[in-house]
Parts: structure tokens; sequence; C-alpha cells
């Protein structure tokens, strides 16, 4: 991609390698978040994001592909404090009636933050009339959006009335 | 709040004590954003937000008060993190077409990292059967969830477009 320095495509490249960061980070987490939970549902849709989120790491790359560029991370102090505050949760509420609760809060920040940044690159990319890597990006949005909503549902449903009882 | 170690309550108590550790830091953060802003809706926004915030501290003591707590802080990670993404953007960025849309970016993660927490708590305080929490941490939920709207309509509508002309 051809782009003057400090520029919407300068920008854009900069969150990719965020994002990419993030996924491979959130890759390594989510596998721990699932062992730790205790809902058999909740350790199914944590294991089942693990998967997807494999698929959206092979989006990027092939995002920064349709740019001409090679996949690289920048390292991403957001998603280190977001994984730091999970990890937390699992050491104060292990063995707890509210740990699960706590593990989907965790999850549900990670997933917004995940919103937030591919929301914005999304847009980036609809203003760069990059068409295809806009289609990429956007379905990994919506299906952060998906296991946002099915988090909350498992929340409200099942998970906070046994972490109340 | 009478609550045993480890339950939704302390769980709830634990979120709170986040949340406000995270308005405190954003009420230092947003005017520095203001500031470094050269689009003066984009200026407006980040300061009418910055008032807000003031706002939902009071409300958050109004909650802790509620449950008979002491507003207290607990340091978080994340929040740390979205803002040094932040200044990182403004020192990458700083006198670049692109500066606005990546202050936009920056302020959508912290606006989604809140909306995450208080969509959260107040899921936890309806299960806690809190009626009034419920409803304050409702109250700034909605005007997170506006403030966001609010960018995204000055990046898709004004931002973007100049960084990339």
């Amino acid at each position: 991609m051809i782009h003057q320095d400090k520029d919407l495509g300068a920008l854009f490249l900069h969150g990719l390698a965020d994002i990419n960061f993030t996924e491979h980070a959130i890759a390594k987490a989510l596998p721990k978040m699932a062992q730790a939970a205790t809902a058999p549902r909740l350790k199914q849709a944590l294991d089942v994001h693990a998967r997807q989120t494999e698929t959206h790491i092979e989006r990027l790359a092939q995002v920064f592909h349709l740019i001409d560029e090679t996949p690289v991370q920048e390292p991403c102090d957001a998603i280190h404090g977001l994984i730091l505050e999970g990890d937390a949760i699992i050491d104060e509420f292990a063995g707890g009636a509210a740990l699960d609760a706590g593990l989907i809060s965790a999850a549900q920040a990670v997933e917004h933050y995940e919103m937030a940044r591919y929301g914005t690159l999304k847009a980036w990319a609809d203003q760069l009339d990059l068409r295809e890597a806009a289609v990429l990006l956007g379905e990994t949005l919506a299906e952060e959006k998906k296991t946002d909503g099915l988090l909350t549902r498992l929340a409200t449903e099942r998970v906070n009335p046994q972490a109340a009882s």
C-alpha cells in the first residue's frame, strides 16, 4: 500500500499490527480461561471462541497480504492488561460461586476491546477503498459481537443466578 | 452489603472498585486527548465526555453508598494500557493528517471497555436485586453507548475522510 507517513494508511497498518498481536495473545489466554471455567456451556463457548480466534488470525494475514505487507505484531498494553485482569479473577475467585461470572466479565471486556478495534479498522478500510479487507474485518467483527451476545445470555440466564444462589 | 467471600456480591464490589479507578483515570486522560485533537467538534465531544465522567464518578459514589461501602479504587491494568495506547497515538501521529482518527480510535477503545464493565455491573446489580444501583449503572451505560455512537459518526462523516484526503 502506498501511503504518506502519519496518514490514514499508516494508522490502518498500525491498527492491524495491534489487533494481530491481540489475537495471538487471546489465542493463548482463552484455553486457560476455558480450563478454569466450571459450567460446561461456558467451557464450550470459550473453546469455540479459541478456535474462531485462529480464523481471525488467518483473516488478518489475508488483510496484510491485500495491502502488500507481511503480517506483523505490535505489542499492545491494553490486551496485556485485560488478560492480566482475567488471570487475577481466576486467582481471586477460584473455588468460589462467582468464578464463572468473573470469567465471563473478563472475556466480555476482551470481546469489547476487539469490537472497538475491528469496528475502527473496518471503517478505515472502507475509507481507504480496501473493499476486500473491509469484508474480512467485518466478518470477524460480526463474530466478536455474536460471541459477546452469547456470553451475555449465558451470564444472565445461567451463570449469574447460580453465582448469587 | 452482606455477602460471603468469593460470591457475586464480592465480585460486584471488586468490579465497582475497578470501574471507579477507571473513571478517575479517564477524567485525567480526556482533557489531554481533547487538547491534542485538531477538529473542533472532536475537541468539543471529548470535553463534554470529560464532564460526563465527573457525573459517572458521582453515580459510582452513590452505588457504593447504596451497598454501605466507602468508594474505593482498584488499580486496573487494562485502562492503564488503553490510556498508554492513546498517548502513543498522540506521540506517533502528532502533526499528521490521521491524528484525530487515531484519537477517536483510542477513545472508542476506552468507551468499549466501559460499556463492557457497566453492562456486567448492571447485570450483577439486577441479579443481586440492587434496583437503585442497577438504574444508576444503566444511566452511565447509556451515556457511554451514546458517546461511542457520536464518535463513530464523527469518524465516518468528517475525520476519516479528512485523514485520507
